[in-house]
């Protein structure tokens, strides 16, 4: 690919690349005032904020460049085995800061703005986020790239590069507006556009068959159709702690250069202009749903258009060394699949080794299956994307012939094992028959993948038992459990330094335990070899199950006091931030009680905000002293609905509804307030999280497959009220379960409450006959520890009393909303319409006694300050499994076959890149 | 508009930026360096000629950026009038090579790039043109902004920046293919992005009434509808022996990141994203058509875009200096209307002025008149811009008003003139009756500027008597003449170093009397104090009417001689291009006989390719001994064709046909080649030009403009083959007519020919008593100037004789086309029909016997070693007057009123950026 150009070695060019940027305090003022004048062609006359802000980016990209240019180099020059880690989601968030901690820089530019007369942490808010994702999925992908550039791994992530990412929420009058995020509009100073880099991707054409001449054989080849072109833009991802940077490469779509001269059509140009121009809509738009498969031609594209350039750039990468045998290929590449949005790799890289590269089919398909693995992220059937038949015909024809033939082989190896079952093979089949046949894309992902691997403990379950059983059963070993975690660089270091520097001083104090890695540090072997960029005492950030050593302060009043001045602080940063964006305030005393994700009915909101209503009017009914005995509540929401999603967005006009009445009602003198802020992402999560005193992890049980909020959350200190859904139930058996507020029904008895609100009306759903059937896990459960995983925690029922109460409460509660008293009822008929027993699919009512129950205790306990200090420090002491080191160090290990490869310390001089 | 940031006077910054980039060999070896790993993330594993090409731009950009900051920066410290150069198009070419002489680094970055082993020529190869224009008009403005900057005018010129500039030019068996020029696939390191610039402009909508509460006055406000932003791009523009670099401020069209809420409609989000992404199809494409006017919506959009944009930033700096008054923009801005495309600025700025500004309706339209000029490029009615009402009041309902409420006040003051006179009010009104109601834009730029200027006398003359001669009455003095010019830094230094070598030293020999400034030097004060940059005897690159002394030596042989050299090397150069891209090998002895410029009915290349059929024909008709003493001609055509232009791309058809058989007959012995160069562009025309001997300007009488192709090639020492049309006439003034082979009818005959053909029969046409009537200017005219603008040229008719033989070999030539001869003749029936006498509306046939003659003296002459190269001198010394910095001195002084002003050497040390 490279070109010889000038004499022969360029020896001189080299040579004058052959030394590092300085970082002293002159050479970074050197570097700013050069991009001020000369990247920005600013002047005196116009430099503002904004402008300090790109050229500092633009200077600290300068040095991330050397490392990631030097990085591949070193890649290059060892060619381990690699990831592509391909996901369609990416949620970045802000660059700058954590370059400069994973760089080290962060003082060396603090001191360099500030002799300047500039304060660098004004300068890390005019940062958009990069917001390329909608939620968990992409930000999970976001961690995973973090662990991995701090782990070592021969690793790159693989996206879209959207000119849209995740709307903007605006609220007006109490409904969400979305503002279409144009991110890009001051440039993007993290990426380096790589125009040199571009794969022509072709859509639509025709297969045609032919002989060749080699062998004589018959043979297909895809031609004709549009040609789009896709750019790559790399975004360098330094690790911490070490000298490697990874990249994120994102592509965009662009017009074709290349011209079909067969396509001419004379007098046409203006419209074959415009037509080559559409090109670039491909990559346009974040499709802005969560968990719900959307089913649009252009999203297929995006999706082809994503596989297609990133299976040629590695492919391109890996014949690149002089010698390889196509049998090399899963013993050099390892390609992620986060979800079924990148599936169609299977087919096309099975195109790829057949059409382009005339392997046999048994050959090809032994290759890919190596190659791949596959991570499912759901068990919402909504989410489940499948693609009719018909537009993969006409989008992707040879890809859809390929499916076929893999489905026949599939079906035959079915019919072997299974034979005369027809039943089962409909059901295993990656076509889905019907009057519109659709192909399974999970279905594709499986049979396509070497591994196959859920979330979290409980999601993995699920999946075996209860979505994929046949599969599992046909594929003993292929699925696996990766519980997700989030990396400790962004969620603790970064977002809650206070507690950083608080950990790094106890666990100096732990002594000499703190330095061995724990009995659990999976990740440990990682960061054997430190590396001296760091500072003292903070291996933990790489070895988060350390933070174990501190459990022995668990009782210490010293810990305790300290740990509540850094939750103090946090908590008025965070009632600043609220002040500022809803202007509401908001008692700092008070419990900060936040729910901040999706919003989505299985996530339940819903049940939050009626928790509200009822809370109100509990202290609506108290006298006047009694009220000034209770503890405050401050209810925090924040979250996008997808904008088609009609009734997530009624949700958030109800929680508005119900703030409007509940904040401004003196007679509760501030005790409870509620408060949506709008435009959840990354940045802004950094603010929330280290403020929370209580997480509410509310799902349905059986339907969040992990969530990551809960181990953002639980990691800075606040306590779970959750249901034993996803990755509480781990949480619950790392921290110890009497530091949760466990409610509600279990995913196993989930199937049949809902049986039984198909049959029975409103009344007997509510009677203790139904309650007893459902047996939901009370208070009481919490101490005891789930046994195995089809049983994760015993749960004592409540009592019929109980339940009947709760029901009472419930319908009270539904009742105030139908009489208006949150605003006319009408705009809500929707919402209360799925408050109706018969329609109550996420089992908020079943749920509601023993989420009022805990919801109680948390008064009582939080009432106890030394014991909910020393809940929030076992909690989050307790969290050492959900770095996502550790995450990534399974996937490493079990899927990838990959490891370390770590670039030397550059201090010992620059190796050619 | 610049917010105070850090410390409140950044000291410290402007400090570090207080010094420029040095430019000896190491220092720009280094940055060459830097922005191949920092700005191209390059390595040496993929590092090629492109990357060097790029990196070396990006050094000098930033050497580019320290002269345009500080020249912005002078300006406006001095805050002098400024004009505001307006044009859709700028064909600007290649910028490399010209930033280089311009900022006299070429030695320097030829040495430090051969000292790493490059090869700076190379690199030259490497850049795309940028091709923004079509043709003449945006050339001119290209060599405008050249004499702008060189001229220390304060002038900024602005247009829009394309995605899609003009088409490539392919060719496929003899047809043209038109593919689209993406050029911007590796980047642009010549722009600047500016994220900060950026201004809305609004579409559609409505105009709303309402009552100011300060005055109690009514007003109108345009409001809602849609709003894009237009995003600046600016490009430096070096001025030559000068330290001022000036800017082209280029507008992109962009997705608005305002979001009106009221037009929130829930769900429709996607929709929503697609309609603010597509506000970026309005900068994609230059609509390719020259000379024509489109009439599309897109094309209004384009317009009204640039126009917003361009006023939006004028009046922002306008108002930046504190205690402005209205009366004030006239004495501080000028702006000029190239061609009628920006006319809609007329309205803008009346809008602006009235509507958010309050100001009375004829204090404001004094306040316009004054600021706008605008030049008319074109006298052939298919050019004349005329736009729909019905679509003015849909895109911009308020301009509509506006423009009805200036036509009501203009054709009073007709009336009041000529009163009752209804034949004349409706043909001077702004706006044309009729079924369609349109508005006409020359009228409305004609009512709304002080001046008006046509691009050559004849042209401005038949402008006043022949297409406004209404309006030149009743405005007498705003119509004025300034003859176009071009560039000579590019048009001689830049492309035919080794003349302007030559001169140089020629001139040095001429001794004091070339030192001093010509008697005819308009440009000379500009010039008078020399920057020393500028290299020892270069002051005629300046001051063009200086190469007038070399008049002297026109019969020195010693210059013979390396005149002769020179124009050898140049045919040298030319036949290697030509047989690269064409694989025609050409006899570098031969007469290169050069027809390049748009493909166009007027422009009569069919009459040029007539003449090869012709000539062919008399090739054949010789002893085969006879052939080897004639002189070899080579004929070379280039020049796009509009895609819908169905005729002009026949036209490229026979061209290509007719050298096919040419070519390729062995019997002509190569005495003749018929060469069509495919993608006539900047850069190839800096190939084609300086190896011209003959110059085809042969466009029916009246009907071009000026031409700027004729002055480049006469500057390179080519001879004129031309009628009295546009710019031929003034070279033939300057340059003496004995130096041109002058044919065909005059302008003002041109009409009276027409009329006859319409109503007589091929036969009667084709009589003597025809060509008695028509008195062509035969080659017996050369030595007669002009008297005056009425009767430019005296002209010896030919003989009914030599008309009648003209014209029966011009109907065997058509008989040969229609025979097949050229290939199936179908394919011709267009060309074929337009041959017709009475279809000959371009007066081919009429010119054809002149023309004939001309071409044998051609023939002749070039045998006359001797005297052609005196010819060649003579017309080469004379064109001082066609550098286009006499044109700026004209247009500065007699319709800007702008004065230099010249940024001081920066080695006195720099002034606050």
């Amino acid at each position: 690919e490279s070109e010889e150009v000038g004499d022969s070695k360029n020896t001189k060019l080299w040579e004058l690349m052959g030394t590092y940027l300085c970082s002293d305090r002159h050479s970074i003022q050197r570097s700013i005032a050069n991009h001020v004048e000369l990247t920005l062609a600013a002047s005196r006359f116009d430099f503002d904020a904004s402008k300090c802000y790109r050229a500092t980016a633009h200077s600290i990209r300068d040095r991330l460049i050397e490392a990631w240019n030097d990085t591949n180099a070193y890649f290059d020059r060892h060619d381990p085995k690699r990831v592509a880690y391909m996901s369609l989601e990416y949620l970045m968030g802000r660059a700058m800061q954590n370059a400069l901690l994973n760089l080290d820089l962060e003082a060396n530019y603090r001191d360099a703005l500030g002799d300047m007369g500039f304060d660098l942490e004004k300068l890390y808010e005019e940062e958009p986020d990069a917001a390329l994702g909608n939620g968990g999925l992409g930000r999970l992908a976001a961690c995973f790239l973090d662990s991995l550039a701090a782990l070592n791994m021969p690793a790159w992530g693989y996206g879209l590069r959207y000119t849209f990412g995740i709307f903007k929420q605006r609220i007006k009058g109490g409904d969400q507006v979305e503002v279409p995020d144009y991110w890009l509009t001051f440039g993007n100073p993290w990426e380096i556009e790589r125009v040199d880099i571009v794969y022509p991707v072709r859509f639509y054409g025709e297969v045609i068959t032919y002989t060749d001449e080699a062998t004589g054989h018959e043979r297909k080849r895809w031609r004709g159709g549009e040609v789009v072109m896709a750019v790559a833009y790399d975004n360098p991802v330094p690790g911490f702690d070490t000298f490697n940077t990874i990249n994120l490469r994102l592509w965009k779509a662009a017009p074709s250069s290349e011209f079909d001269l067969s396509s001419f059509n004379a007098g046409d140009y203006m419209r074959a202009v415009e037509a080559r121009q559409r090109a670039e809509t491909i990559s346009h738009v974040l499709y802005p749903a969560d968990n719900h498969s959307s089913g649009k031609e252009l999203r297929l594209k995006q999706q082809y258009l994503f596989v297609s350039a990133t299976l040629q750039d590695v492919i391109r990468r890996f014949l690149k060394v002089p010698g390889r045998k196509w049998d090399d290929l899963p013993r050099k590449l390892a390609v992620q699949l986060n979800d079924t949005h990148p599936a169609l790799a299977v087919a096309d890289l099975m195109r790829i080794l057949v059409d382009d590269h005339a392997l046999p089919w048994d050959h090809a398909w032994s290759i890919t299956r190596r190659v791949f693995s596959y991570t499912n992220h759901t068990l919402l059937p909504e989410a489940l994307e499948k693609w009719p038949v018909d537009l993969l015909a006409s989008l992707l024809p040879r890809h859809l012939e390929i499916i076929f033939l893999i489905n026949w082989h599939w079906l035959q190896e079915v019919q072997h094992r299974h034979p005369g079952d027809t039943e089962l093979l409909s059901r295993m089949s990656i076509v889905e028959e019907g009057m519109h046949k659709q192909v399974r894309m999970a279905h594709l992902a499986i049979v396509g993948s070497h591994a196959v691997n859920g979330v979290a403990a409980i999601h993995t379950h699920l999946l075996r038992t209860n979505v994929f059983p046949h599969f599992d059963a046909f594929f003993p070993g292929k699925f696996q459990n990766k519980t997700n975690g989030v990396t400790p660089r962004r969620w603790i270091n970064q977002c809650n330094p206070e507690l950083a520097t608080l950990i790094t001083r106890w666990l100096a104090k732990a002594g000499s335990s703190a330095a061995k890695p724990s009995k659990r540090g999976s990740s440990s072997k990682a960061s054997a070899a430190m590396v001296p960029a760091a500072g003292a005492g903070t291996a933990w950030l790489k070895d988060l199950s350390r933070i174990e050593a501190l459990r022995e302060f668990a009782d210490d009043e010293t810990l305790h006091e300290e740990w509540r001045s850094v939750k103090a602080d946090n908590k008025a940063r965070l009632a600043a931030y609220i002040a500022d964006e809803v202007g509401i305030r908001v008692d700092e005393e008070a419990i900060f009680d936040i729910q901040i994700k999706r919003i989505h009915e299985y996530k339940r909101q819903l049940l939050n905000c009626l928790w509200c209503i009822h809370r109100y009017t509990e202290l609506k009914a108290m006298p006047k002293d009694a009220i000034l005995d209770e503890i405050p509540r401050v209810v925090i929401f924040a979250g996008k609905a997808a904008p088609g999603y009609h009734l997530a967005k009624r949700i958030i006009k109800l929680i508005h509804c119900v703030g409007d009445v509940v904040n401004n009602d003196p007679a509760i003198q501030d005790t409870l307030k509620v408060v949506f802020l709008p435009n959840y992402n990354v940045s802004n999560a950094e603010v929330i999280i280290p403020g929370a005193d209580l997480s509410q992890q509310i799902s349905c049980a059986g339907m969040e497959a992990s969530g990551t909020g809960n181990m953002k959350q639980a990691m800075n200190g606040a306590l779970i009220m959750g249901t034993l859904d996803g990755a509480n139930v781990e949480i619950g058996e790392e921290c110890g379960w009497s530091n949760l507020f466990l409610f509600g029904a279990r995913a196993s008895e989930v199937p049949a409450l809902r049986e039984d609100l198909r049959f029975r009306t409103k009344t007997a759903v509510g009677s203790a006959a139904g309650a007893a059937a459902s047996g939901p896990a009370g208070a009481a459960a919490a101490s005891k520890e789930p046994s195995e995983e089809g049983d994760l925690v015993g749960a004592d029922a409540l009592s019929a009393d109980e339940m009947a109460d709760g029901f009472a409460a419930f319908d009270a509660v539904v009742a105030r909303i139908r009489a208006g008293e949150f605003g006319e009822a009408g705009q809500f008929a929707d919402v209360l319409n799925v408050l109706e027993p018969q329609n109550d699919y996420y089992l908020l009512r079943q749920d509601w006694p023993s989420y009022c129950i805990a919801q109680a205790r948390v008064q009582t306990v939080y009432a106890d300050r030394h014991q909910w200090t020393r809940m929030s420090i076992l909690t989050s002491t307790g969290c050492g499994k959900f770095s996502s080191d550790r995450t990534i160090a399974e996937y490493c290990k079990d899927m990838w076959g990959i490891t370390p490869l770590r670039r030397p310390d550059p201090k010992a001089g620059r190796q050619g890149i």
